[in-house]
Order: C-alpha cells, then structure tokens, then sequence
C-alpha cells in the first residue's frame, strides 16, 4: 500500500510520452496528486500546480511517485539530488523504473536514515500463497483479450469511475506496475514466481460485499504465446462473474508476434469461457471493449454495430463513446 | 548441468518413500550412479554398491546428490559432515530440497575454499528469455493432465526409453527438481518468474535434428486452479507436435481442491489441442496415458480398452503395460 496524496515527479521528461505513468495518476485519481515537480528542461506537463518539495509537504503530500520513464530505466544523477532530499523531509518514494530504488546505496541510506519507505513496485513485496480455488464472495469482472495492450487497463478503469458514479461498489485491481502506481495498491503479476501467479490474484481479490465488484486488471492474451500463462491464472485466480473480450481491429499480426494472427472475437470468448468456468460456473461474457484509436469515427460506429450483431453482446470504445453499455451489462448480472 | 556419474546421499532417510529422487535417478540413469552412500539408521536401499566419499571418488564421482526428502527440508548437522567433507574431496553437490545449499553458510565457504558447485535446483539458475514464438526445428512431445500428478513425468520418461531402445532420437525435457535431478539439466519451471515461463520452455527445448523428439515433462493441468498458467506457458513454450493425455481415473477431486472435480479425456483434448494449435498449427493428440495403479489388471485393460474406442486414440498405462503403444502413435507422426 502506497501511501497517498502524491507529489508527481517528472523529472526531465522529454515529452508526454514519456510521463505515462503520471498521466495515468492525473487523470484516473486526480485526488491522489497535490502537485508536480519538474527540473530544468522538461518537457512534461501534467498542468497540475508547480511545487517544491516543501510546498507539497505543506500541502500533504506522503510519497513522491517517479512518475516518468527515461531511457533504460535508469535514475540519474540529476534525479537523486530530489529524491534524497525527498527522503530526508520525511516522504517515500515510489518508482516502476526497471532499476530498483533498492540497489542505490544513496537512496537505501536516506530511507534508512530518515524512515522512508522505499516502493519498487516492479517487484512483488508479499509472499503470496498457492491458490485454494475456494469461491470467494462478491463479484468480479476481467478484461480478457486478443492481444496484449489492446485496452484492457483502460477498460476496467473506466468501468471502475462508471460504476462508482452510479452508486455501484466497484474496486480497480491493478496487476500491473502502472494500474499500481495510479492506484497505490496491487499486484505485479508478471514478476510473481509461476507456482504463486493464481494466488497472487486470489489475494488482490478477496471475500467483499454482495453487491461489490472487482474490476481486475488483465494481462496478456491467451493466444499471445510470450504470456500467456499470466493471462491463465488471471482467469483461474480470478473466479470472475464477467468477462470483457477487448481487441483492436486494425492490428497487423499479434505484438512482438510477427508470425502470429490475432484469433476473432468468437474465437476468444469460446476459448476464455470454458476456461473461466473452471473456477466459476457462473461466469458470462459480457460485452466488448474495441479500441479504435485507427478507425476514423463512422468506421467505429459501423464496425461496433457489426460486432453487436454478430456477438449478441454489447460493444463500445469505452476511450472514445464511454463504457456505460458495459457498466449496464454487469449491472444487469 | 550437473556433473555425472553421482554418488547417491541417502542419509538417514527412514524409508524408501523418503528416497524417491534416488530412486529416480537408479530407475531411470543407472549409467549416472556409481554408488550409494547412508548414515547409520537408514532405511532405504537402492541395491547399488555401498561406497565411502573415497571409493566413489576413485570410481569416478563428480556430483553428491542429496537423493532423499527429509521432515521440513532442512539439511541436517548430521548430513552436514559428510556433505562438507565432500566438497573438501572435490564433489560437486545437488540438492532439491526447500532449504537451499547456497543458505547454509559453512557449506558456501567449503564450497568457496575447494571450488564445487552448488546445485540447487528448485531455483533458476539461468536468466531466461521471455517466449518470441518462433517455430523451431525438431519434434516435441508434451504430458498433459486431467489432473496434477497422475503420471505425466513417468510417462514422457518411459517413453523417452522406449524410443532410445528403437534407435529413435528422444531427449526427455526436465521440467521439475526430480527430473533435473535424474537426467542432470533442466528448467525449474514452477520457480521461473511469470514473464519467463514460456521463454524458460523455448530455451529447455532448443531447435534439434528434424527427426529428434523432445519428450516434454509436463506440470499442473489446465483444469488445476493453482497451476494452470504453468501449463499454459509449456503448452505455448513447447509448440509440441503431439500432446500425450494422461489421467488417473479413479481420483475423486483435483488434487488439493476438494470443490473441483476432474475433467474427461474429451473435454481436456477439446481444450488443449486448440490452445496447443496457437503455437504449433500441426499439433495433434497422439495417445493416452492411464495410471491405473488402484485398478485391478482385468478393470485396467477394461477401462483401456474403452478409452481406446470412445477416443479413437492409443491408450495404455504405460507404468503396467509399457509405453510402446504411444511410442507407436508418435513414430508414426
């Protein structure tokens, strides 16, 4: 558990893109970021209100989150001199960066020195159990794709606000080390050793109310061979009630996978819907979450209607038209 | 790798059952014992020639290997003397256990002053790539279960046998600590991290002769909760060319989940070849493999002969009645 408020460092971000991680804290848990920092020469700018360190203290920020990827993951020199100072007033740190946080005496010294917590969160940080396959309470909803980054962290976040405007008890299980970061909590799935992967998931997903559902992050794809036992034990761990079969039309063969075609919509649901009923009996597709960034908006339309009719399930780009048809069909289970 | 011919540790092992990896080993690589070695009160007796460190050293020993489980995993102050003297003789050790060598800091530093090797082998040692899915040359050959532990490794190595005695190129592909204990490499798989899984397959089954097979070991099932992203990532990892089915038939629940009841023959065939077919197009179910060890032999060849007609697939219990049947089906692939 990340503490909370954040204070965003972009370090010297040479542009948006490479402030992701910030980006995705803005805009999915505004209230999570009192501020940004920046150092000279970046060119990120989340438009949140310019702090320094003391000021975000005053204001209550409790971490400073490295809310930017550069180049090999490194931190750099020009990066430890905020980050140390951070430490010594008494904030954590908390970085995705493929370079621990861990392995710089600098930094480990600081957090020792001052009480700081140090947050890697590429690295599991629980010793997760085996999974028991006991059904669990409450509900639970997985993005499943036909392909990797397809949308599916996008669509089970914009479930999640949906839901909970509408009064509806909705929690985002992050899996991943960006939905952690924007969340404060979760798992780092692709980092858990193979035995605990199913779970792992059992533990971010616990007994809860009723009427309360669990929008869990997916990963992977079954038809994508790199990771697709990941995506396996999401489905098995998970138990959900509800999947959502997310794709992306456009996309030439499968990512990383030159030698591989992305399967169909129907192939995905006959193939994940047997398996999710493994652990869950229950468990329906729900509706389809397209993505349809390359798709100009009249070839959208037409090509959700086509969907929906060949599907019998509802379809939408929760980005571009909203996921409420998806909200609506899980209210409807 | 580790170095061959053993000598096989059996310390204070209370029975035979304790000895099961030794057993292993002389079962399954004769030509890799040299001898055994037992502290006073063992009960177990592989039939191999008693020898002191000295003897099997003079003989040709390379490696100790703990071949014995023990209460909790723990490495003895008892088996210690032997183990250290043994690396103070120039023996190289391998050990399965859940307590590792490499923890234990008096045997680190005999190891460190005489030069052995430290073979731990529930824990990686190599840093795998992550799966690129490309088709490699040579034929593999995968176990696939109903269940866990209903005789997938048995399976592919008395196979693996069978095929060498007809002059069949076959290298049996250790996935777990027993295997790679018996045949001296292997992949830990249950230990790799997530992302790695199907690359740690690729690497364990590397591009081959055309006409050689990789008997594949398989892990978990893809009906087991707890494990199924394990055999996800063999099933995609392996690209095999033939799936062996195996079950045990009279079990009543999935092992270690009380709530979930095994699949049929059909219904594992009907979903592993279409998951197999994702990373090897030509992959086909070759036979069946039946544990039939709670059943009389006229209920075995009763229940063979019946899985043979509803499946239209060579079936055999290949422990009882011998694996030619299946060695038959692949040959003719």
């Amino acid at each position: 558990m990340i503490e909370t408020p954040y204070l965003l460092f972009l370090g010297d971000a040479p542009d948006m893109l490479a402030a992701k991680v910030a980006i995705g804290i803005s805009d999915w848990r505004p209230e999570h970021a009192v501020g940004q920092i920046r150092l000279p020469g970046c060119g990120a700018d989340l438009g949140l209100q310019e702090m320094t360190l003391a000021e975000a203290k005053e204001a209550g920020a409790r971490t400073l989150v490295i809310g930017v990827a550069n180049r090999g993951g490194i931190i750099s020199p020009a990066w430890k001199k905020v980050l140390i100072e951070a430490l010594e007033m008494g904030y954590d740190l908390a970085s995705g960066l493929h370079n621990l946080l861990r392995d710089e005496g600098d930094i480990v010294a600081a957090a020792q020195t001052h009480g700081g917590t140090l947050h890697d969160v590429r690295v599991p940080s629980v010793g997760y159990p085996i999974a028991n396959g006991v059904k669990r309470t409450g509900k639970r909803c997985l993005a499943v794709g036909t392909d990797c980054s397809v949308g599916k962290m996008y669509t089970a976040m914009a479930m999640e606000r949906d839901m909970r405007e509408r009064g509806i008890k909705a929690t985002f299980r992050a899996t991943g080390q960006t939905g952690i970061l924007i969340t404060g909590h979760g798992v780092p799935l692709d980092a858990v050793i193979a035995d605990f992967m199913a779970g792992a998931v059992e533990y971010l997903t616990p007994d809860n109310d009723p009427d309360h559902w669990d929008m869990i992050e997916g990963q992977g794809s079954l038809f994508h061979v790199s990771y697709s036992g990941v995506t396996m034990a999401l489905i098995h761990g998970g138990q959900p009630d509800a999947l959502i079969l997310c794709h992306e039309p456009t996309r030439k063969h499968m990512r990383g996978l030159p030698g591989y075609q992305l399967p169909t919509l129907q192939r995905l649901r006959d193939t994940a819907l047997p398996l999710a009923r493994v652990s869950n009996p229950a468990c329906v597709a729900a509706g389809i979450a397209v993505n349809t960034q390359n798709m100009d908006e009249a070839a959208a339309r037409e090509y959700l209607a086509q969907v929906e009719a060949e599907m019998d399930l509802p379809a939408t780009d929760p980005y571009r038209f909203g996921p409420s048809k998806l909200v609506d069909a899980l209210a409807a289970i």
